[in-house]
């Protein structure tokens, strides 16, 4: 018998996907350049020529046995190595090569952290607005995923709501900064209040709360705005990286776990990342991969246009009147809704070809994110539609 | 808490790779060309070099946002179209792209195939000697791995023992041929019997037996052996498969797992991989390492090098009164020990630096493996520290 709950998956399609499949068809109508697709959030600028250059001196001088040879399943030592220290020096903490295990993307990195710290039934809390795939990432590695519902006024963490629900059943909360929809970045004064109630909650409850920061955002920070490193401020931290964003290599699915040098069992958890491998068939990522990686890890793509366009979409979201907290990083912006149903608002949008997603799908209902990695020009091109878009719909 | 299921196997360390440290070790003090390290089955011949070629290609030329961009999560289209072009061209059976779904890897394909036929608690048989991994593979798929015993007599399939273990709770059956570590392949006859087996059990059952397939040694098959299409014999066969051997690219993880085209569900089969692979963070293997194969699908590394060490060590073998079997393929041999505890045996044959693995690590006692993927030389040196070892242990 096939395994029903993936075929039931097959049926619910990703809001996000739809969207970008109008978005598609809808290009092939009337030229992809007029529609002002918000959907995706893929990098839009390419990755550093240094790294293409490493590739092709490797391909050409190495010895291909050792070059496309198995990786160690922690990943090759000397990137290892290379990561450790190029962390250290960014964050203070004294990572070691014994704290890092490379993995295959963040999508591998958290599917090894949540194995880590959670039994079957276990909780892990996350904080609306969040990436919807962390629903199947969690649920079917057999945790259960909460949701704590979104602090609206600034994206910081609601958390009243978060003490509500923390319980002797959560095993680890799920952070995600610079936030994917929202932008926003936390601040160290949050960080030091979700450390503060973990560590009393550890306590209370007798168990480690892990916290896991997702971070694959980490290097796409605004001018002025600081980023803290969330790891600082919390022992038990496992922090999931990917180098998707910062260096554009999304397809090339590489990125890592590394364990805050002072969490409890912190080289075990690294060799027991490695045991996790072997139950889901992930076996590191690709040796070649790995490689030219480490030799590129202080470099990212030029990330300027990011700013660029989050400036000016901002400044034209507040001028049209828009309720908008100002992202502090990544490439999304999530301003509120000018209805309350943000589906309904969406759907209207698209009339305007403006591809635009509801924050139903971050768990943030009444909102809407706009994923603006897109060529500067276009995002130009799009003020009008917007302004279209509001003054028919909402201010005739 | 951490999960002590994972924590517990930190402790448990793999035989194989024990004796390679030993291999390693003993290298250092002798020098690595003194140690006849038969412990470990890595490719020892090159990537071909046309694979190299258009990877540089590539890099050189094309536009790295559509180089390094996301995979769907099924794999890239152009890519699951040559691979089922290049698959009905092989095996006479109607591949087509929704047949196929990218996985890095073996280990990838397979994690794949447990988790669409078996729910927790559900049994998955094969076949003894077995590749070792197979247990964590299974076991942590919450699925549980039954192993049929041997037929020692020529490593073709127990079938008495078979029948004996099938059962209701058995979902699916996993055979690999050619085999690690037996290098046997599984004749027509054979695989027309299992064939029949899993036909008459899956009816009597009332579900479907799966059989999945893994194959990473298919291409390494020697002079005069007919390696069949284990698909060809039976509608509802799940192929996983590995380029690793065949090209020479381990570390590069890229593989496949294609379901036959009469198989119930075929198309369902492969979207629910894409369901899957969200739940152990896989999301397809990496870009330009499935773009690179898809331009080599029919080529092979210089793959004769297994076949002349193989017709070395086995004429020297029998000639020195070894009982065994004649491998069809891979580069592995398995030949019976000369006192009953292999594991004895293999002690002993480290004082003559030859490094051996006892069958009892692939669910075979008695026997031992030797892995012949080295240099012809070394093979051809290592005669003499075997006759030294058979006639001062076994013949003095």
């Amino acid at each position: 018998m096939l395994v029903q709950k993936y075929k039931g998956m097959l049926s619910a399609k990703s809001v996000i996907r739809q969207l970008s499949e109008f978005a598609t068809a809808r290009g092939n109508e009337i030229g992809y350049e007029n529609v002002f697709d918000f959907s995706l959030g893929n990098p839009s600028v390419p990755v550093p020529s240094e790294f293409t250059d490493i590739l092709i001196n490797m391909l050409q001088n190495e010895d291909p046995m050792t070059l496309h040879g198995y990786s160690p399943s922690l990943g090759i030592t000397s990137v290892r190595e290379k990561l450790a220290a190029s962390l250290e020096k960014r964050s203070g903490l004294p990572y070691r090569k014994e704290h890092v295990f490379m993995a295959v993307g963040a999508a591998g990195a958290l599917a090894h952290a949540f194995r880590l710290v959670t039994e079957p039934g276990d909780e892990i809390l996350t904080f609306a607005p969040f990436f919807p795939e962390y629903h199947p990432y969690v649920d079917l590695s057999g945790a259960v995923l909460k949701v704590v519902p979104a602090n609206t006024e600034d994206f910081q963490i609601n958390f009243e709501a978060f003490e509500e629900m923390l319980s002797e059943k959560t095993m680890a909360v799920l952070v995600n900064t610079p936030n994917n929809p929202s932008g926003i970045v936390y601040s160290a004064q949050t960080l030091e209040k979700l450390a503060e109630i973990l560590k009393r909650k550890s306590e209370e409850y007798g168990h480690i709360i892990y916290l896991i920061s997702d971070e694959p955002y980490r290097e796409i920070v605004f001018e002025g705005v600081d980023a803290p490193w969330v790891a600082a401020f919390y022992d038990n931290t496992i922090t999931c990286y990917s180098f998707s964003k910062a260096l554009s290599l999304p397809g090339e699915r590489i990125g890592y776990v590394a364990i805050n040098p002072a969490c409890r069992d912190a080289e075990d958890m690294v060799q027991m990342c490695g045991q996790i491998s072997r139950g889901i068939g992930h076996n590191c990522p690709p040796s070649i991969i790995q490689l030219a990686v480490a030799e590129v890890l202080d470099k990212t793509a030029d990330l300027s246009v990011y700013e660029t366009n989050m400036n000016i979409l901002y400044k034209e979201l507040k001028a049209l009147g828009f309720t908008c907290v100002k992202p502090g990083g990544t490439f999304y912006i999530f301003p509120k809704a000018l209805e309350e149903d943000a589906k309904a608002f969406c759907q209207k949008a698209l009339q305007y070809d403006l591809v635009l997603v509801p924050g139903d799908t971050f768990g943030c209902p009444g909102y809407f994110r706009m994923a603006y990695c897109i060529d500067t020009e276009k995002v130009e091109r799009s003020l009008a539609a917007l302004r279209r878009f509001v003054e028919t719909e909402y201010k005739a």
